[in-house]
């Protein structure tokens, strides 16, 4: 069995992640826990795009967000690692999953997402449908290819839907 | 009380209504009735652009699909009326709205969603979300202004989920 690789991500009906400026406004008003610690208790592994990484740090947040989960941060630039972070290239998802361990989340941006569909890595996703259309903004779904998923659960949180899909058909690995 | 002008339809979780040249293939597999008998009773007059229209007849049906139902065709072409349907400009709506009747069905597609909402015409949404991910086709929103929505219902459907959104912000006509 190997490890899962899932996407844990909320996104507006017509697919955004970020509104236009990366503004997450439209996700303030997420009513309760959404099913997020249910899944966090999974994973010890996370995953991010350098921008989402970039967002993050902007928040002046007082403690680093993912404490005790490995962290890795994906981009072609020369970075030091840090405390709580190891910078590396995409690649470094082939050699989490031979790893062993729990399940691996892309918290994304879209970049990840494209590079590891196309990629096959995906093994399921779990997106939070907020109720709103943004119109623009930053897609979750960019230049993908056509993939064929299993629905697994849709549970509902106040206004928000949470679907699950298993990756029916992964893509071989080129 | 106005009449309600509704969307009914599916889309991939990526957001298409239709796959790159226009199959809906990926539809197939809609197991069951998936919801669309109930709301078709609410139904008596239908809205469709005329791509939309043109896509029907090539299906070679046996007999027209809405019976009973007044037929409007959206189009700024120059149409001759049908036994079946009328042609119309785009503000066949606003007469439409003003008359009494029961809910006005927007069949599709994209285009004529974009121009009802960025009116604020449209009242509720029915989207069902096929299990995919189809990368490329038809949009179902696109150059839409930025909406709040109110969910009032999910349904599962087999491998379907209809999600059920009322619009909260009608955008003032201009």
């Amino acid at each position: 069995m190997s490890r899962s690789v899932s996407l844990f991500i909320a996104m507006s009906l017509d697919g955004y992640i970020a509104a236009e400026g990366e503004s997450l406004d439209w996700l303030e008003e997420v009513e309760g826990d959404n099913g997020f610690s249910d899944f966090y208790e999974t994973v010890d592994t996370v995953v991010m795009g350098r921008r989402t990484y970039d967002w993050v740090m902007k928040q002046d947040l007082e403690e680093w967000p993912y404490p005790g989960k490995a962290t890795y941060v994906v981009t072609s630039g020369d970075y030091e690692n840090t405390r709580n972070v190891t910078f590396a290239g995409p690649d470094v998802l082939d050699e989490l999953k031979k790893q062993d361990g729990k399940t691996i989340w892309i918290v994304g941006g879209g970049g990840l997402v494209r590079t590891y569909l196309n990629q096959g890595d995906i093994t399921d996703m779990i997106v939070t449908v907020a109720p709103v259309l943004l119109g623009e903004g930053v897609p979750l779904f960019d230049e993908i290819p056509q993939t064929d998923l299993i629905k697994r659960r849709v549970r509902e949180f106040g206004q928000f839907t949470e679907l699950k899909f298993e990756v029916k058909s992964l893509r071989k690995k080129g």
